[in-house]
């Protein structure tokens, strides 16, 4: 008997040394334990393979597909079980899943699907090719094929999409007690876990919501209704960076969501919530960069059409720009000191226009920016554009007269940065705002455009000026 | 008695439409109801400004100081009755709650944050003026007091930090049974809203974690042993972004906080962690653009402030970079169209760089990028870099050759287009890579260096081909 409990506590021990070094102290793979298993792989041993991804949780499995090379992840496949499967399915970055599910026959997938929730369900057949797709659903049962099949029928990123339609009602007139009693008997019939039960009206209409952790401080005979809180109910055609905003600020956990009759078909937890929030906020850094996200997993030729579009527009704008130094060329003959000094102007303008540009986008994301104070904001970005630009022009001046001893020289550059870094703060907040009020997403293209306006205005002004008080 | 019901009615129909005038459809505040609530300050019509403030959620109305001018906000916080403000003290922006603090007296502040949970408590404490804080301090009862110091004892931006020390444990040989009894006893003195509920050793080690929602499936009599599931504990002393990451990793909704020696001290709710997520992205965003966040309400020195020295660096660097173009004034002056051409290679290198910058600095906060593939990632962007460049150098080389007809001018600017986006490429991911290898922000200063390599190599490509190829 003991010494049946030593094995088992050396095993333990070996299973709890393996955990300490799949991940880092901060959580993330450890680069040593992925090379492990890409060992583990090419040598075949599916032993030790299978030891490896037992220390794993099935996140942790996820992440690993998105560190291994594409011929060691598709070794990796056929040694994952159907449940390991479901749970990280709905982990794994876009493309590689679609490269996973490539690999995993129809019938284990259909498995796998069934045990998942309705949103991860829906992402995974949206997934797959149309063949496949087709196999998959005709291998599940009638009741999850209609499930799926209405998931996909809302539009990309709304509420309709995002939500499960696995949740916890309960009518107006129930106790706590009746309540806790139904919960015991159907607890197979239950989503895994819930945070809220929302209170329906005879048509299924949301009147209110209990929080789970409110049905277990108050005694079994109180009314639901009594202790019931209002909520934020969420329409099915809501865009997820809005259902974000919402979550966000009222600090809800879960909210129901309702068709446009008003009828309670789902809900929305937090835990989806938390990845919509990286996404967006991913999404306005890569296109204020003006890049798009072809992932971890892209291919060089993916990741070329994410960039080369924006890199020609690019292209197109300073062309343009340049037009303006080439209608002082003459200028530029008489004194070369004018070609070398310009592009401090221009560039030094683009780096204010940014900031202002990185301001007002994030305050606009969190709606900290709108119609209410507009015009305070801007003629707040119009102050501080003079005054940086004040201080960065006569810190240029300056140094222009310690090089070249020449006043009218340093007044010219001195002026350009003040008029280019003015307009660059405006530019940098009166685009988003423009964009915004047009319905547009304002992290979009609005770099393009500041650094057109900061490259054309820096070149015409300081040359401008150089022609009016220099030559 | 009817007559009573329909006043009732009446009321509540007239306060549905405030609320329905108070938030747009997405729930951001409605500019008009603002204006209404200024006018109301304005006026001073205390009646029609308690109508207003009754129909907002307190998120919202800490939403509204955000949007009035400063002395209004003034004129609004008496007319806070005590339970609004410290509900909304936790939602103010930094900077309006710095302002809101000033102008309540410190009785009434010290019943406020008693009402607080004691993270957010913590938080309004550490804001107070010196004076004040002893004056509040003061006024709080030694536990509360003891509560605060402590949470303040631990460094900003960690999850001691960030953690609420009002949690709900349970010994391991309790019984579902004998858990709800305790909670429906002791309902006063827990916290408004748990989600988990922690299984703790004799130590005090948490040992497990039992979902609220699980409690209700189960029978009475199961031992909460049998159904709690393994926990991620987080220690006291990690990093708020990495708490982050756990939450999203493992879709988490509470987690336990454990000191040094592994005691249970406090819990992280996932409500705090979008709030830390939001705040993680608009980080990189800001900090990409070089300007750190002064806030809606900042003042035009702060913001100033904010700004001057990225800008002040940039010049620097900008000043270097144009040494470059100084070192050919002969070959300008001989030919003045390189002059002209010049700033296009050092742009679109400079909007190369930001693509590579942003998507390796998202890459290194979602952990997708790290020891384990950086080789495979930066191969990937040289060769990426290869193809836009190539493709880029093509185009303006055939655009060259339409506008100017020399041959060798088109050779010289596609080369030099080539070799810029590739250097861009490279150090848009290099640099952040290196940052964060030394423990750095990624985010911060990346982009002053990867502009002064693009600017820097742009002009040095294209004038020495120049001097090579044309000259």
């Amino acid at each position: 008997m003991s010494r049946v409990t030593d094995d088992l506590n050396d095993v333990a021990e070996a299973d709890e040394d393996l955990e300490d070094l799949a991940l880092e102290d901060d959580y993330a793979l450890n680069p040593e334990f992925v090379s492990d298993v890409a060992d583990a792989l090419d040598s075949g041993n599916a032993e030790r393979l299978r030891e490896l991804l037992s220390a794993l949780h099935p996140a942790d499995v996820a992440d690993l597909m998105g560190f291994l090379s594409a011929s060691d992840r598709e070794e990796l496949i056929p040694h994952l079980d159907p449940e390991t499967l479901a749970e990280i399915l709905s982990e794994l970055d876009s493309e590689i899943r679609e490269d996973v599910l490539e690999h995993v026959p129809s019938a284990t997938l259909a498995k796998a699907i069934g045990e998942m929730e309705s949103d991860d369900a829906a992402d995974v057949v949206d997934d797959l090719e149309d063949d496949k797709r087709a196999e998959v659903m005709a291998a599940m049962p009638e009741q999850e094929r209609a499930a799926i099949e209405s998931t996909l029928s809302y539009e990309d990123e709304t509420a309709g999409r995002l939500m499960q339609r696995e949740f916890v009602a309960a009518p107006q007139f129930w106790t706590v007690g009746q309540a806790i009693d139904h919960f015991r008997r159907e607890a197979d019939n239950l989503p895994e876990l819930f945070f809220d039960i929302y209170v329906v009206d005879p048509a299924y209409k949301p009147v209110g919501a209990v929080p789970v952790s409110q049905l277990l401080k108050v005694g079994r005979r109180t009314p639901l209704a009594q202790i019931m809180e209002p909520v934020n109910e969420i329409t099915t055609d809501l865009d997820q960076e809005e259902v974000a905003y919402i979550f966000d600020k009222y600090h809800l956990i879960s909210a129901p969501v309702v068709d446009p009759g008003g009828r309670l078909v789902g809900q929305i937890t937090v835990d989806d919530i938390v990845g919509v929030i990286q996404e967006e906020g991913e999404e306005d850094i890569l296109a204020l960069a003006g890049v798009s996200d072809a992932g971890r997993d892209a291919g060089v030729w993916d990741i070329v059409r994410s960039r080369l579009p924006w890199l020609v527009l690019a292209l197109a704008t300073e062309a343009v720009a340049v037009q303006a130094i080439g209608a002082f060329q003459d200028e530029i003959a008489k004194l070369v000191t004018l070609a070398v000094l310009m592009p401090i102007v221009a560039s030094v303008g683009g780096n204010a226009g940014t900031q202002a540009l990185a301001v007002a986008v994030r305050a606009l994301a969190n709606r900290e920016l709108s119609a209410a104070n507009s015009m305070r904001i801007v003629a707040r970005e119009m102050t501080v554009g003079l005054m940086n630009g004040s201080v960065v022009g006569l810190i240029m001046a300056g140094a222009t007269w310690m090089f070249f001893q020449d006043v009218r020289l340093s007044i010219t550059i001195g002026l350009a940065l003040i008029i280019n870094i003015f307009l660059a703060a405006v530019a940098g907040v009166l685009a988003p705002l423009t964009l915004e009020r047009f319905g547009r997403d304002p992290a979009v293209s609005s770099s393009v455009f500041v650094t057109f306006v900061t490259d054309l205005m820096g070149f015409l002004s300081f040359l401008g000026l150089a022609s009016l008080i220099l030559l």
